[in-house]
C-alpha cells in the first residue's frame, strides 16, 4: 500500500480513509465490475449503481492506494485487487472487510482508545451476547482467510502421516480447520464446539464439503460444556488469543482430560517473535486484542510453551502455516 | 509508515488501527514522555497513567508501524517521533489528530462509506451549525500544520515586493495566514471572516503576534456577509474545496468586486495534478471531501483557472508552498 502523505502524522491520522475507501469499493463491488477490462468512471457507475462523482473521486483513491491503475480515463485493476478482491478469483479475500471493518470492531478500536490503553483492554466483544451476530459475520467473513491455513495443518498432519480418528474442533467457527482434516483423513469423525448460531454455519460448510455424517456438534461455551474424551486430535485455532493466561491454561487443561493417549493439541495461533515488535503482523495482532477483548494477547511461542507445560503438556514440533500468518504448535503428554 | 501484512486486503481493512494507536498515544503523550530518554514499559506506564498491559501492547503497535524504536526492554522515540511528536520539538503536530481524527470526522467517513459514494458526497460537516465545537477543534488542531504554509505565503509576497495593506481573509480559521502577512507587511490591516466562536481563535492567535491593533473580523458567512471593498489582497485559505464550482465561482466573484484595481487574490489549497491520482497526498483529499462535504472537491489548477476565468479573475503566479502538500494561486483582474 502506497503511503498517502510523507509527513508520518498526517499518513497515520488519516489511515482509517483506507479502510473506508476499501470498504465502499467491495460494498459496490467495483473490483468484480472492472474485472479483466479497463472502465472509464461512466461505466463504473452505472454498472455498480454509484454516483459519477462518487465513483471518479472513490476510483482515484483507489489508485493512490494501489488497489486501481488509471490510464488517461480508464480504470484497471492492481496485480494486488485482480488477484485478492475481484469476486472471480479463486483467492478473493473481499468478505474479510466484513468483519475486519465491522462497525461493532471498529467503535471498539476508534472510540476513545486512550481509554483501553489505561485500563488494560476493553470490555469488548467477549462480553457481547453467544447470539450476537457478529460471531456469524466473523464465522462467515473468516473462510476465504483462514481457508489455506486449514490445508496447511491437513497437509501437516498428512506429511507426519499422523491418522486422528476422533477430532475436536474447539471453537470452530466456521469449521474450516477439523473439515481440513476430515477431509485428509477419510476415517475422521469431527466434534465442533462453539456458540450455536456459528455452528450452523460450521455445519453448512461441512455439509458442502461432503462431512455431514463424520460431523458433529455441541453447542455452548467451551469453558463450560463437556468436552467428552479420547480424542487423538484437538485443534484449538485461533481461540486462546481471546483470553489471559489463566484462561489459556484452563483451556489447555481440558484438551489434555479430553485427549487419547497418544494425541496431539494442536494451537493455531498468531504468534509474534519473542521481541514482540516483528513479525509486523503478528505483532500488530496483540493490538487488537487489546482494542477488543479484556484480557486477550498474541502470545509468544515460549508462552505458550509455559502454558502448555502448566496444563501437563509438552512442546513437539512448530511450523508456520505460510503464507499465513499463523503458526501450528504441535504438543503431546 | 510501515506496512503490517503483506496482504494489502488485511492491511487496508485493519488500517484504522494506526489512527487508533496514534491518537491514544497523543492522548497519553507517551511521545513527549519518552522525549530524549529510552525508557521501558513500566517507566511509560508510571509517568503517563496506562497500565503496563495496554502500554507495553501500545509501544509495541508503535514500534511497528516507526514510530518508536525498541531495544531489549526499552522504547525509544523514531526519528519521525522526535521530530513530530514529541510536545517538545517546534515541529510538533500533535494536535492535527484532535480534527482529522475527531469522532464527526471518523464517523462521517467509516459509517457506511458506500453511501457517500453512491449520494455522490455526504450531507458532512457543512450541515453542522456555525457553532458546532468542530469548528474550534479544526481551528485550533491546524494551527501546526499550516503554520509553515502560512509562512511560505509571506514569503511569497515579500520576494515578490508586494505590499498589500487592506488584507482580508476569507474563512480565517486560525488566522495563520493573514497573521503571517501582517507580519512581514508592518503597515498592512487583516480583516477576517469566519464564524463567530473561530474567530475567537484567530483573534488570540492575532494578539500572541502582536497584531491586535490590526486585526478586524466580521463574523458569519462568507456567502452572506459584506466584504468590504478596495482590498490589496484577498486570501482564499482552503476555502473553495469544500463547494462546488458554482459556489467557488461565486466566492471568487465576491473577491473581484471587493479587490482594489491592482489587488490579487491568493487561492490556497491542495491542488492535484491533472491525472488527479498524484501527487499522493493532494489526490487523496478529494476522498475526504467526498465523505464529509456534500459537493467539495480537490480542484485541478486547471480548474481553478477556468473558475476564475468564469469571476473574471487571471491566473498570474503559482508556487507549490513546500514541505507542505498546498499550492499558492496568484490571481488578478
Amino acid at each position: 500500500m502506497n503511503k498517502i502523505s510523507n509527513n508520518p502524522v498526517y499518513d497515520i491520522s488519516l489511515s482509517y480513509q483506507k479502510t473506508a475507501a476499501l470498504n465502499a469499493a467491495i460494498k459496490l463491488d467495483i473490483f468484480t465490475a472492472i474485472g479483466k477490462h479497463c472502465l472509464t468512471v461512466e461505466q463504473i457507475a452505472d454498472v455498480t449503481g454509484g454516483s459519477l462523482r462518487g465513483v471518479r473521486i472513490l476510483c482515484d483513491f483507489l489508485c493512490v492506494i494501489g488497489l486501481l491503475e488509471k490510464n488517461t480515463n480508464l480504470y484497471n485493476l492492481s496485480v494486488d485487487a485482480k488477484r485478492f478482491l475481484d469476486r472471480t478469483s479463486h483467492h478473493c479475500l473481499t468478505d474479510v472487510i466484513d468483519f475486519l471493518a465491522a462497525p461493532e470492531i471498529v467503535s471498539l478500536v476508534m472510540n476513545d482508545p486512550a481509554s483501553y490503553v489505561i485500563r488494560g483492554g476493553a470490555s469488548g466483544l467477549t462480553t457481547l451476547s453467544p447470539d450476537n451476530p457478529v460471531w456469524v459475520t466473523f464465522a462467515r467473513a473468516m473462510v476465504p482467510f483462514r481457508s489455506v491455513a486449514a490445508k496447511r495443518t491437513a497437509a501437516y498432519i498428512a506429511r507426519r502421516s499422523m491418522h486422528p480418528r476422533k477430532v475436536l474442533d474447539i471453537a470452530a467457527g466456521h469449521g474450516l480447520f477439523g473439515i481440513e482434516v476430515a477431509k485428509v483423513i477419510s476415517d475422521a469423525s469431527v466434534m465442533a464446539i462453539d456458540w450455536a448460531n456459528v455452528l450452523e454455519v460450521a455445519r453448512r460448510n461441512a455439509d458442502l464439503a461432503g462431512l455431514a455424517d463424520r460431523y458433529q456438534t455441541t453447542s455452548g461455551n467451551a469453558f463450560e460444556v463437556d468436552w467428552c474424551d479420547n480424542y487423538d486430535l484437538i485443534l484449538l485455532p485461533n481461540i486462546l488469543h481471546h483470553f489471559d493466561q489463566d484462561g489459556c491454561v484452563c483451556l489447555l487443561c481440558k484438551a489434555k482430560e479430553s485427549l487419547s493417549i497418544d494425541g496431539s493439541v494442536f494451537v493455531i495461533d498468531i504468534i509474534p517473535n519473542p521481541d514482540r515488535v516483528s513479525p509486523p503482523e503478528q505483532a500488530a495482532f496483540a493490538f487488537f486484542l487489546l482494542a477488543t477483548t479484556p484480557t486477550g494477547d498474541a502470545y509468544t511461542c515460549a508462552e505458550y510453551e509455559t502454558m502448555a507445560e502448566a496444563a501437563g503438556l509438552t512442546l513437539v514440533d512448530s511450523m508456520q502455516l505460510l503464507p499465513t500468518p499463523l503458526t501450528l504448535l504441535q504438543f503431546r503428554f
